[in-house]
């Protein structure tokens, strides 16, 4: 994913000084090693042509607007290339764990859709009634899973499916957050022994984020009984329990004391239920928590509570022997906000932004994220006939956007630019590094490297030039 | 993607005799090669399956309808295995012709649509106004490519993009035809010496459907400039160009005489104009004809016309000299849909079906097409600024349709099958070969190998087998 192979350039030195004297004599060119983006990043480019031509079209009124829908984007060669390879990563691993891929409509039946995902349901895409069948498009790829399985009677399977999913969600492109993006979804469908496929789908994510070399992650899990035993022993009445799950979700997002308000404002509940349920959610650790849990007076009077803390034990020692613990927190704040988890819940973040050059790190939230719906797919079936489910999803588009920021480096397209003019375009973009080549440097075999924010400048021989650039760039 | 690999199994053999007598002992277990489905192909069992899950579920009242949408599909991972190889296939041969891979976004804003498809504008999908921008589904990858370049202000791409279109078009599954459909285009933007680029695409789709093997096949060529010059020629308003062919265009699929009805009883020209018409569009050849409409007293004083030809002959030069005119047909009859294309237009079709078993021959259409469209990115760059663009999108379902369908092979998933339900089976779904494999011819290292039709059996040495299968099936 590095491009430095493309730094090869002519072009004369400038010394570092003035901010902008006169131009030099033009022949200089420059490539631009650029990790410190000022604004937006990703398709920057693409969206101050965007907004160019739109405006641009607006006054002649013969050209539609020129620009892809909100929060979706093109993708350029090296683009496709880099998404390319890391889905190749991706499915490596997932053929590695033994699963065979499908793929399913990206329309499906509203219907399909109904029910499924709680208060993200109005984030579903809906098609306009043309006549026939009402559709949507899909907001995730496990309930077309659960559709295909219960269609086709299949009671065993461990599938992939990499495809695109549509959310009518509020986009934030900086954070690799889009309204059309791909998921990478990894799910075994049957009845086994009691969290071998949960502790398989932890072992892929931790596999899958190692590889990638994304920098330092967590995995939180959680149990959804164990979160409803909590809500219980706070005394928080059934048909709530999902509604208050959402709420929890956010601590993530927000802290406590707005949680906690939302609790008591919105969602009804006393505040003394809301502390209750504070005491419990803010809780996280490993063995030690569970078993903490495992003799407490009140939740281990509540059945749910004490199945899902058993199984977590032992999904503990699964992972225990998998070596992966060390990366592994039982978070009891974890929700997830989804209708259809039955048990086991997972999500992996990034502990810290990948790159300090940059100046507005990008939280990239959750990296991979599922757990097991043993509901979903008697839903689907006309008998109601369950199939147990477990499966992970990991935000390839998210960890897109971080890579793809790693290492930039770009050149002008002009066979006589001026370099002045280039490095000022470091300067106003945030770029932090030039390299520059001109026929002395040629001759010396070496490359001057320019720091654009202090404007100084030094020689690096040819060869070591990609690792002085990695060595700058490192957080 | 022969799966023959797997017919091995186990089973005792069914004498050839009388249609069902009393099912034999049972531990019998077929493979079944099938290659003659009598009812709709490809995902008939699903199909099947939706229907008696859709009756079940319409009973109970909880379970949502178990199906796609019409004219979708899921693929098993058979099919994405299959799927996968051909795609391959495809992305070698365009990489080898120097294309680099983009990706844009399912949905389009409903104007970037708008204007492009002519009488197909009404297949398109268009999502539900949900706030926000109005938004449809892609159509097709050639006008987002248009728009891309035009956002990007690039005057220069060869680029390939494969990815799923969609249509709300009357879906014949056993054709090939779906509403969500998988397309693979090949598109050169620039400018460049006359007829290079468009001999270039030509020469890739005789390169993929060579590489295939998909049997015999033809492409044919046509101008929309000679076809416009012929509508003049024969008195008909350059207002009704477009819609009168729209109507040419339905020559291969409806004789002469109907197409002759529909311009005059649909599209108001006069009998006499639109003799005058057939006299032309059902001409084809190559060079010769080409020479002789160049000597045609009245299409060779039309100008669009006489550069229409000029650059057909010029084409034929260069497929002369890539060797491929063996395959070309310059077919007046040819005219595509689409309102977009300004000069050459291509359309590849199978010339039989590849398989004499199949009772009923799938019937393909064409398997690839496409054109120069000079005037597209132009309607969207805010200056009109055109870009010439030719390209060739090569129908990858259809030939998957027929490819998925040359050799099947299935076996029943039962540890302990009667055999004489699996030949019934066979002799009811129009399995063409059943190979049995019991004790005995372990033994002697053969398979049994029963044409079903006629019940005849006859030992194969295992080595020779897929060979004599192969051979069986052969058109």
């Amino acid at each position: 994913m590095l491009r430095l192979g493309q730094l090869a350039a002519a072009g004369r030195l400038l010394p570092a000084g003035p901010r902008l004297g006169p131009p030099r004599p033009s022949g200089g060119r420059v490539s631009l090693s650029r990790s410190r983006p000022p604004a937006p990043v990703g398709d920057r480019g693409f969206l101050a042509r965007q907004v160019r031509a739109a405006a641009g079209s607006s006054g002649g009124g013969r050209s539609p607007a020129l620009k892809t829908p909100k929060g979706t984007r093109d993708h350029p060669p090296a683009h496709v290339a880099l998404r390319d390879r890391l889905l190749a990563a991706v499915v490596t691993c997932f053929k590695r764990h033994g699963a065979a891929a499908i793929d399913t409509p990206v329309l499906e039946l509203r219907e399909t859709l109904t029910g499924k995902y709680g208060e993200d349901t109005k984030l579903i895409y809906e098609l306009q009634d043309q006549g026939g069948e009402l559709l949507a498009l899909r907001y995730d790829l496990t309930v077309p899973f659960a559709r295909y399985l219960a269609m086709n009677k299949i009671t065993n399977m461990k599938r992939y499916h990499i495809a695109k999913v549509y959310r009518r969600d509020n986009p934030a492109t900086t954070r690799g957050r889009y309204r059309e993006f791909y998921q990478c979804d990894f799910d075994i469908a049957g009845q086994f022994d009691p969290m071998i496929p949960d502790a398989e789908c932890l072992k892929i994510v931790h596999e899958i984020l190692s590889d990638l070399q994304l920098g330092d992650f967590i995995i939180k899990v959680n149990d959804r009984r164990i979160l409803n035993g909590v809500f219980a022993v706070c005394g928080i009445p059934e048909s709530k329990f999902i509604t208050t799950c959402s709420t929890v979700d956010k601590l993530d997002k927000m802290p406590w004391e707005e949680v906690r308000s939302e609790m008591v404002g919105e969602k009804g509940l006393s505040p003394e239920a809301a502390d209750h349920i504070g005491e419990y959610v803010q809780l996280h650790g490993g063995l030690d928590l569970i078993e903490q849990l495992l003799q407490d007076p009140k939740l281990s009077q509540n059945k749910l509570a004490k199945e899902g803390l058993g199984d977590m034990k032992l999904l503990f020692e699964y992972l225990t022997l998998f070596g992966i613990t060390g990366k592994i927190s039982f978070d009891l704040s974890l929700a997830r906000g989804l209708d259809y988890y039955t048990g086991v819940i997972f999500e992996a973040v990034l502990l810290q932004p990948e790159n300090d050059h940059v100046e507005e790190p990008v939280s990239v939230g959750s990296v991979a994220g599922g757990g097991r719906y043993d509901g979903l797919v008697g839903m689907f079936d006309p008998k109601g006939r369950k199939v147990p489910c477990v499966g992970v999803s990991i935000g390839i588009e998210r960890i897109f956007s971080i890579l793809e920021q790693r290492v930039k480096a770009e050149m002008l397209y002009k066979k006589d630019p001026k370099l002045l003019k280039q490095l000022q375009y470091c300067e106003d973009t945030g770029i932090p590094l030039a390299a520059i080549i001109g026929e002395q440097e040629l001759t010396d075999g070496v490359v001057k490297l320019r720091d654009v924010a202090i404007r100084e400048e030094v020689d690096i021989p040819r060869e070591k030039l990609v690792d002085e650039i990695r060595r700058r760039l490192e957080p």
